[in-house]
């Protein structure tokens, strides 16, 4: 199954949308919203694959579907926890401050703890204060679960993956060193990320979705100019059982609960900092690891982060080259602060 | 206005409370929870207000209040940011460590975002997996808003300001030090936080609520023996104002947003670290407070964090000696963990 929220309320009209992404139809009436959704999963799950069904066939009324007038899958989520689960990733970003990985970031995922009241539809504005902040994308791939309980086991918690969907998580460069170096984790520096128009049932993915790990590339581009089509399958060093495992070691995970990856990464196939994707490497799923990859060769980054009216493309295809959860495309702009904010 | 979310159902049901906290009122004919009181709080305030003073009057039909019939006045609620206000506890935690405080920690707020997907009632039990995760309680005054912008001066968040609870941040002291030290801030460390069980407004209050503060005691007894009563007003040195607009810089908030203080904590009247109330001074709000002042006065803490079987006790008393939010009392208790969770 293929789940949209349509704008509208403060958490959106559920539909469900075909596998094409051509045609939706109302599920308002076996649930109004995605969150309604997953708090009783079991209970409507078979309603809404009956729906599917004869969206497909054709048999109920149906409309056309327009990647523009979703608002997230979840406008506003109740958890969002962000693993950092490409650890080739982690370790550039050290290796362009000249500082050694700890050898437990192979074992331990680092997670932080996000916001997510006011989550972005896939082709909202992405509203900033200052293009001084360091404003870059970081594409990734997020599930969404089903209640967990405290201490739950990652098969448990594989289990309990109701959705997967796309995330672009916007970063403020800029703001994050003053405040990791102030000890308690973004909060300035992670405004609200914004999700892909459709969020899908595991099984829609087939053979690309195994133990907890999705094989197929992340495709970027800023302005239309590809920045990066990493794989997302390969280099994951958690899968997303062990992420929310580690997310519910000492609490409960609330129906809804959103779980991202962290920035998509792949090493060259030499185990060298991937190549740009114009010198035929697979490029990169946000700018910062580019400038990395610059500082590490030639001392410097030259590539700048983005500026208001940039445009941040965020999607993924199936083996077929179709679209699976339809594009994120958000264009950066900037809102009007207040004096004295 | 006193409001409180009776248990039953994922978001309570919502109901007044009277001002003596003996009786309650069904609001559920206004907006039955209380989310949804404050998604359209300018639509509801006048018949809430209204339902309020018939519950004083008795006009209306009303029940007998128990305080361990609340949930958390949200049960979930989509944004939890906890500010650290009291620079005293702050400076107590590196100096118990024998490091500096920065001087930027006068004037820029130490703040994280916590989770809030499963917030505990006054009267749950905190399931903990271990004693040797060093568990500590956070007593603590919060406030719940309506939506405030991206950007919002001091003064707009403070009028965005709809309700005042208080909080026990839930703390495992044991898991912090190694979950700090990757970077990320909080996560394993803060499980879910038990909020009282009334929550009210600002009028409510009276001369004691004043620019962003409020100026009384707060209470926290561990087993029914009293560990501190420090004036949370006094040394809060960034009022909810200033801390609401921290959190605003980069992301608007949405309406039932909760922001907390951090853990009240006063000096001696000679600006040493606070005596404990067993020699006459105003005591601490969590543990490690005590154990801090304990490592810099004798070199190494005595008191013991909390064991299974443990209460944790925490209220406010207006001038007259009246309980203001009803009182947080959770009791500590195993949670079974599975192998190779």
């Amino acid at each position: 199954m293929k789940l949209a929220s349509l704008k509208g309320g403060r958490d959106g009209r559920l539909v469900l949308v075909s596998r094409d992404l051509t045609r939706a139809t109302d599920a308002g009436h076996i649930a109004p919203t995605m969150q309604r959704a997953l708090d009783n999963w079991p209970l409507y799950q078979a309603a809404l694959e009956d729906l599917a069904e004869c969206l497909e066939h054709g048999s109920v009324p149906t409309f056309r579907f327009h990647e523009h007038d979703c608002a997230a899958p979840l406008p506003r989520a109740y958890q969002w926890v962000d693993g950092s689960a490409y650890v080739n990733h982690v370790e550039l970003v050290r290796k362009a401050r000249g500082a050694e990985l700890p050898a437990s970031f192979w074992t331990d995922p680092l997670m932080y703890q996000g916001t997510s009241d006011s989550n972005l539809g896939a082709r909202d504005s992405v509203p900033v204060g200052s293009e001084d902040y360091g404003i870059d994308c970081e594409a990734e791939i997020a599930v969404i679960t089903g209640p967990i309980a405290m201490g739950a086991t990652p098969e448990e918690c594989r289990a309990a993956i109701q959705l997967i969907l796309l995330v672009n998580d916007v970063s403020l460069r800029n703001l994050i060193p003053a405040e990791l170096a102030k000890g308690f984790g973004f909060l300035q520096s992670k405004p609200p990320s914004a999700f892909s128009p459709v969020a899908v049932t595991p099984d829609e993915l087939g053979a690309a979705w195994k133990e907890g790990k999705l094989s197929l590339p992340l495709l970027t581009a800023i302005n239309d100019k590809p920045l990066g089509c990493p794989e997302a399958g390969e280099e994951m060093t958690f899968d997303f059982g062990t992420l929310l495992a580690h997310a519910a070691k000492t609490r409960p995970l609330s129906a809804g609960t959103i779980l991202g990856s962290g920035t998509v990464s792949n090493r060259d196939p030499d185990g060298s900092p991937g190549r740009p994707v114009s010198e035929g490497g697979r490029g990169y799923s946000c700018i910062a690891e580019q400038r990395m990859v610059e500082t590490i060769r030639a001392g410097a980054p030259k590539t700048a982060f983005l500026k208001f009216g940039d445009t941040v493309r965020i999607e993924m295809k199936d083996r077929k080259g179709h679209s699976i959860f339809g594009a994120i495309e958000n264009r950066i702009e900037p809102v009007g602060i207040k004096a004295g904010a």
